[in-house]
């Protein structure tokens, strides 16, 4: 693979543990440099005019190119291996679950997380306060939406462990830090957190 | 290809109309069943158990196997095909502004565009009313953030047209439906506009 790829990253976000959780699957060193969210280090003008003009971590550079985007980011790093499904419905299903969870579990899920347990429920602004009744039932509307499918199915997309999984462990394993979402609630989900945590070379989130 | 996949949609919609631009730049023919959002169609029992538990239209269906997620069909549908780079950086920089629309530019520029001109300013609710400045900046962050990239690239991601354009194209060539977002502030685009439209097969979103 040449030189390692530079995870720019924020640790406790969901977002970039995705990406060492694949690097860490598929045997890739990647190489860490660690920016503050809640000080503003992605903010700087150096952040935005080198690395990301969106100011959003993570980003995932390869040589002297840059590829943001979580769930794109760990398309890099398993494209062409195990992590990808080699049939045709199946590479587009696990797209459809990454996409589902940038618009339907992230934004509610991760989003109640940090502002339950990051910003704290005092510290809301009255718009995010507004928002919490909607973000909450959509939140366990996601939940429930992957544990109907999981009582199925042992893994999201295809017949073994794909992108898919990864990308949605990554914050469902964690949803309860907000204390909003209790994951006994979705027992098939539980069961599926402890396949993936089984995995040869899986890694937690604060390693 | 077999027998024709079958797009369920409402004609309307930004990601329904991804996946017939997709389509018809490939040259690839789909059966199209509508169904009116405005009426509640997608939220009846037989669409939630039969087609799409998440209640959501697009789904491309694929002989008995369903595909939501308007950016996962538009995958299915290229994947194999010029609208995906054969380069490995390319194809996930492709995906990278796949999931920065659904995540960046989708919530803002077309939910705006759903609430100022099918739900209508007067009609919104006290929480959509106190969401208004957030989504008004974030989509013209969205569109400036676009226009930067187009003014320096033909194109969004690889030296051509890809699945990344045509995704993008949906919601941004109608962006000033809600009244919020004038073009003309972004001449970049407009002439990335002007280069997918002159493509062969393009059709447009009546069509």
């Amino acid at each position: 693979m040449g030189e390692r790829p530079i995870l720019h990253e924020y640790a406790a976000s969901g977002n970039c543990y995705k990406i060492r959780l694949t690097a860490a699957l598929l045997g890739v060193a990647i190489e860490r440099r660690e920016y503050d969210i809640m000080l503003g280090e992605t903010r700087t003008a150096a952040f935005l005019n080198g690395i990301n003009a969106n100011g959003r971590i993570p980003v995932l550079q390869i040589g002297d190119r840059l590829l943001p985007e979580s769930n794109a980011a760990c398309f890099w790093l398993a494209d062409g291996t195990r992590l990808v499904p080699s049939d045709r419905f199946a590479r587009a299903d696990m797209l459809r679950w990454m996409f589902w969870e940038q618009y339907n579990h992230e934004p509610n899920v991760a989003t109640l997380r940090f502002w339950m347990r990051w910003i704290g429920e005092a510290k809301l602004s009255d718009v995010q306060r507004a928002l919490l009744p909607a973000k909450i039932e959509a939140g366990k509307a996601a939940l429930a939406l992957m544990d109907d499918h999981l009582a199925k199915h042992d893994w999201l997309a295809g017949p073994a462990l794909s992108l898919a999984d990864i990308c949605l462990y990554a914050y469902t394993h964690v949803a309860d830090d907000s204390g909003l979402f209790g994951l006994a609630d979705t027992p098939a989900v539980q069961a599926w957190l402890a396949r993936i945590e089984a995995q040869p070379g899986y890694v937690a989130m604060g390693a």
